[in-house]
């Protein structure tokens, strides 16, 4: 092993600080400082909001702050899922020559030409800067992409996938349930998914990665977005929903391919969904059905895929990645 | 997607013969030719022997007589387990120019010095040639080593991994039956075991490659080859075995890590074995159980897995190659 890679998280909020934790038990990464805009946070020891973290890492306000002495490897960027929002964070950091590692999902594989024309961008500037940009996390970037795709290596021919992950929204971080649309009325629930402020995001990038690591054009995708509705009250650490209010959805993206295959992502995710799994179906040569029972922990998985992928992603050459690029890897010491 | 790759199958074995089936019904891939030393096969139509593969794709007797005409990208090779034996007819293919993907388990990933004094010949070869060496398969390759190191990239922290594969062996093609004691008594069986000719090939290498791939050195391997006697007659389609004898093994491998990471590999392969399945157990952070119910089918995904590895392989820099290598792959058009 060489040296450890030298860490800096940006973002403090629940992935940013799961993805801190993470990083304190690793011996091949070394957290070193952590960017966030609460003034509350600037210039505070790390271990305050990371407990663990080395007695000199700090909480700067921006990269310029710790650039000199944090010198980080790289970033890890947890503050949001839109691309349009990150995108001044990951110019200002692409440009300090970090390389950077995100959960935003949108910038997990490009959906339509206004991404593509910005994630063209990200490439170009990796290209000058000698970096990478990488987006991964649980969902997009392994539960519905990397996960059924690796298990599909073992079929000579390919029909469908079915992924069906099911969550209980209720075990997951407060933004997230928030996410899902937890107490909202249906009408709410129903004008804020017509807006595209609410559901999963990284459901068509999950499809389109697949898509395109099968070898197969999209033909058509199609999806819907349902809320599932308190049959009773129901509560969470975060939320009180009355019954008839809603405790979060049903996602699905059906995809055709090209050569007569099918994909469907299902994502069901609310406030105390039973059997909690991922599933996979994989019908072709053979049919084959893997269960993740209890399912990949959401949060925490998010933070460790991030942290795990920093030596593969850093092994690859400068550019904007996807998880397509990256060689197979596994949890990082 | 660029030209089909032209791909030679080497040995025509049930093996063989399931890559060459595998390879008709794939647009990315075109099968060429194919080498086995039965001179009942020599000059025949491939077709004879893979339905569906084209009229002008023959048999030859040797690498040699196929080159100028069949132009192979890369040869799937399929003739034995042990590196010994094979390693002249690497020698041959890699000198001829020829990229190679073979199910050899030894050559999967070096266990001792001898083995890797063989393998670093072979990466010197290739990279004098400008060509590349991949062994793979459902296991080594996949079942109990890229399978579970996919698996637990989802943790921060890992503790152990334990591999559970069950193999009915009456499922399985003629050679895997012989290779796993049927028929034997159990006198013969452990006589077997200790010259080294029975038992799954392979296990020592996953853990190894498992181990690499987590960032750990193996600090103690201890593990053991038992047979399964018959509780009354079993029959399978190739051997008819009396109570008493051996119907298979059971084949376990523990593995000691740095960093008190432990790994074990367990192999059920009988004929009649119940329940047959691959699950995984994977502690650290979270425990999280990963079952494939009825298991990867062995033969056909070996077939697969080497068929779909092709592309990924040919996307390498030259020289010998470990799956390690490889980018996230899965079922190829």
């Amino acid at each position: 092993m060489g040296e450890a890679a030298r860490v800096v998280v940006f973002g403090l909020g629940p992935i940013g600080r799961a993805i801190g934790a993470a990083l304190v038990g690793k011996t091949s990464l070394r957290l070193v400082g952590a960017v966030d805009v609460a003034p509350a946070l600037r210039g505070r020891p790390l271990s305050e909001v990371v407990p663990g973290a080395s007695s000199d890492a700090r909480v700067a306000g921006s990269i310029d702050e710790l650039m000199a002495d944090a010198r980080p490897d790289v970033v890890l960027h947890a503050t949001g899922s839109y691309l349009d929002r990150v995108y001044p964070q990951f110019e200002e950091l692409l440009s300090a020559g970090c390389n950077v590692i995100t959960t935003c999902e949108e910038a997990g594989y490009p959906t339509d030409m206004e991404k593509a024309e910005q994630l063209g961008k990200i490439d170009a500037l990796c290209r000058c800067h000698g970096v990478r940009l990488l987006a991964t996390g649980i969902n997009p970037g392994f539960a519905m992409d990397v996960w059924p795709l690796v298990a599909s290596a073992h079929l000579t021919r390919l029909d469908s996938i079915d992924v069906h992950r099911v969550v209980d929204a209720a075990s997951r971080r407060e933004p997230l349930q928030r996410k899902v649309g937890s107490g909202m009325t249906v009408e709410e629930f129903r004008r804020e998914v017509h807006a595209g402020r609410l559901g999963h995001v990284g459901l068509e990038a999950s499809a389109r990665m697949l898509a395109k690591a099968l070898g197969r054009e999209v033909m058509e995708l199609s999806g819907a977005i349902e809320p599932v509705t308190a049959e009773r009250e129901v509560t969470s650490r975060y939320f009180r929903v009355p019954a008839g209010k809603v405790v979060g959805l049903r996602q699905d993206l059906t995809a055709r391919l090209e050569g007569q295959v099918s994909l469907r992502l299902y994502l069901e995710m609310y406030l105390g969904a039973p059997n909690p799994r991922d599933e996979l179906v994989l019908a072709g040569d053979h049919t084959t059905q893997v269960v993740v029972d209890g399912g990949f922990p959401g949060d925490s998985a998010t933070a460790a895929i991030l942290v795990n992928s920093v030596a593969p992603a850093l092994s690859c050459s400068p550019g904007y990645l996807t998880m397509l690029d990256l060689p197979f890897f596994g949890c990082a010491p």
